[in-house]
């Protein structure tokens, strides 16, 4: 597509579609306020869509800081980044707040393969955050393939000297790539936990990714309240390997599974969430939170993850104050720190804003990766939730139709309460988990219209929340 | 995203807010006859996400083919490769449409450079499908830059001799980007034709993409009905190339600017449309006709354009045999040989069923690429666009929303008359101009999964289609 020449009407068609379509859209529209609003809202889409600067500040973090776990030297440089930024995009003020965080390495790169028919299958591994190490020499043994925890569970002293591996792959008919994560998950985080305490040797992991592959996908992992003696070394291995091992044992159910891995979690690290603020013009003390977490995992660069909601978040400032738009209550944007593996910034600032007594009337995250926007999922109670669904109409045009009741994100959710109205922004999910947690989440991942239209579309929902929730919720005494 | 150990909770959202999303639209779907279609529409994704053919026959159409310019031999194995594919799929019947087309060749890779200060500015540039080649030594003049096709017109005599450089961008506020580029492409297209009646020796056109990168992008021309003598040749310039020159203009605005390319058309060449059906159970009298264009630009793989149109409409069929679902009518897949540069296939076909005295009850084509789903674009009279606008409950669960009406496609527009329903898939636009007619529109942008949902969102309109316009279309006497 398309011969235009041959074909003149049509473009003429595309083009009558186009206007049609936003003429229907706002005709729709009647309220002298629902004019102004539609008037704002697109005016944070064409500053973003022709002067946003989300994408060269994403460059800036992904390519020349990269990956950045909690206590890494890149975790540390990041915070600074994003305090310097901060200040340059002229927040009224900017400051760090300190947070003590896990530090977990990885240490050399990880190994595995095992043998068959003489010949050695090497696999695509990495160690899970938190696990432990194997011992120096590595771990060899016979592997039991399991789909569930509770399959796993249920096998109890069998797997006594085992690898266990668990490989329960995505149910890729979810349209929604998080409903197939969190159906498969919950092998990743507790698989070490219930096979240690039958004196499993090792878990092996099937990656939480949609296709076949070959890259091996982390993430956190805990043993719970296992004692440490009944610890055990966990990873994942990439869906091919995952694929290829479980066709291979079914030829070969003695085959010999070696791994080694040397990741250790050291002392707790000093760190911080880095805070900025617009100060509102009409309630101050009250206040809207946006953002999205600094920190990532180590493989890759930390662009889906989270660095998009980093610099989206940042950009919803930036956008108000380009188009001079004030808010009525204080827009402040927060890059957390540690969600990944510990969410203790999100804990401390929800920690500090009880302390000080704030009081928070919303919060938007942005943590399900930088593509294409399809809506908002509302945690909040059902008269809020109704208010943000009634703005449909004016987010529609911008492909903003899913305006659903769910979760909002880690890092906000601490902040709930009876009256604040949290939200997560959904964009597309289809290739979030291509990259997420692996060495694939680069900086070329992103499109910088997809980037671009998310920020716009959560600055809209920002504007719209401090407009009409400004009236909607008691101020605390 | 998702430190799911520490936040279970919010995994038990995001589960909930899946299932209570599927369970509140399906509560809306109130007839048994809705329920059966919601049935079906499952069907038809979970097969395509589970079993679906398409990515594996685009790896082949454009990994072991490539680009298919119409005349070229990869043109001749694309015909053969598709009449091959459609009888293993197992259409009841599969035949070629013989079809003369225009038949250009790009020859050596075009060169061109200008100097500044001493210093060679090396431009990456490639001819415009259908223009004339330069003398063989090149095109070396002066740079009268413009905007617009009327600016060029006002200048007149002023471009005698000279190189006429259109430099108009993509808005980039236009949040449909074919909007955006249907205001830009008349300069690609009529440009030449324009100019050459004044005198000018050739044209430049900015390439029509959103970003700013150093492809160009190719696409047709036409010198209308310009004289010969007095043709002049058109060539594409990549959008940093358009942004330099345009800058170094300003300080030297009489630099020479050297451009050299020896395409050429030659006689039109034989070719073919593939065709297969499955015969209709009722009325297999009345075709219901789907396809994308076998065709594509020489300069990359041809994947968004328009492989991924190809083998979604193969498995449009392939989807309906897998589920056991028959069609009352007949559902005729279509791929449709020179829709880049000449439609002269889509014209054969409409030609043949006119003289067939064949009853088109509806058509679908595919040809705005490969990505996430958003909607179709619906040609037709009041009472069928309402109809179908009326399944937006059903196809709203798989980000279906936009059901506007509009232009169909350039391949199945010829078959336009009073009664029969023509629509056009329409996926997300924002990623498509980044690799559309250039040589980034490879294998490896296309995700497996965005394919596959347009595939089931195709089958699934075309099946609400076979049922419900069944009873709704007149049959032709």
């Amino acid at each position: 597509m398309k011969n235009i020449f041959f074909c003149a009407i049509i473009i003429s068609i595309v083009a009558c579609q186009s206007k049609n379509n936003n003429k229907s859209k706002a005709s729709k529209i009647a309220t002298k306020e629902e004019k102004l609003d539609s008037t704002h809202i697109k005016q944070f889409f064409d500053s973003a869509l022709t002067k946003g600067k989300s994408y060269e500040w994403l460059r800036d973090l992904t390519q020349n800081i990269g990956g950045r776990l909690s206590g890494s030297p890149e975790a540390e440089k990041a915070v600074k980044w994003g305090e310097t930024l901060m200040k340059e995009v002229g927040l009224d003020s900017v400051w760090l707040q300190p947070v003590m965080v896990p530090h977990w390495i990885r240490g050399e790169k990880e190994k595995a393969y095992y043998t068959v028919n003489g010949t050695n299958q090497n696999v695509a591994i990495c160690a899970l955050g938190f696990s432990i190490a194997t011992p120096e020499e590595g771990i060899t043994a016979e592997v039991i393939e399991v789909k569930s925890l509770e399959e796993a569970e249920s096998l109890g002293d069998k797997m006594k000297g085992k690898i266990v591996f668990f490989n329960r792959p995505f149910d890729n008919t979810l349209i929604n790539t998080f409903a197939a994560y969190g159906g498969c998950v919950g092998q990743r985080v507790r698989g070490a936990a219930v096979c240690g305490k039958f004196g499993a040797k090792g878990v092996i992991v099937r990656s939480m990714t949609n296709g076949i592959n070959d890259y091996p996908h982390t993430g956190t992992m805990s043993y719970g309240n296992l004692p440490k003696e009944q610890q055990i070394p966990a990873a994942a291995i990439s869906t091919q390997a995952a694929e290829n091992l479980s066709a291979d044992l079914k030829k070969n159910p003695n085959l010999q599974f070696y791994f080694k891995q040397s990741c250790k979690t050291l002392s707790d690290a000093p760190s911080f969430n880095v805070v900025g603020e617009i100060k509102g013009s009409k309630t101050p003390e009250n206040i809207i939170v946006v953002g999205g977490h600094l920190d990532s995992w180590d493989l890759g660069e930390g662009a889906h993850d989270d660095g998009t909601g980093v610099v989206q978040s940042l950009e919803v400032a930036y956008l108000f104050n380009a188009n001079k738009i004030r808010p009525k209550n204080t827009l402040r944007v927060v890059f957390f720190m540690n969600e990944e593996n510990g969410t203790r910034g999100a804990k401390k600032y929800a920690q500090l804003a009880k302390e000080n007594g704030e009081n928070h009337i919303a919060g938007l995250e942005s943590d399900a990766g930088g593509h294409t926007p399809r809506g908002f999922s509302i945690q909040a109670n059902d008269k809020n939730t109704k208010l943000l669904q009634s703005w449909n109409k004016l987010l529609a045009p911008y492909g903003l139709h899913d305006l659903v009741k769910g979760g909002s994100g880690a890092d906000i959710s601490p902040l709930k309460n009876e009256t604040v109205t949290l939200v997560g922004y959904r964009p597309d999910s289809q290739r979030y988990f291509d990259y997420h947690h692996t060495a694939t989440d680069t900086f070329d991942k992103v499109n910088k219209r997809e980037l671009e239209l998310g920020s716009a579309s959560m600055a809209s929902l920002i504007y719209l929340m401090d407009k009409y929730l400004y009236n909607n919720t008691p101020i605390k005494p």
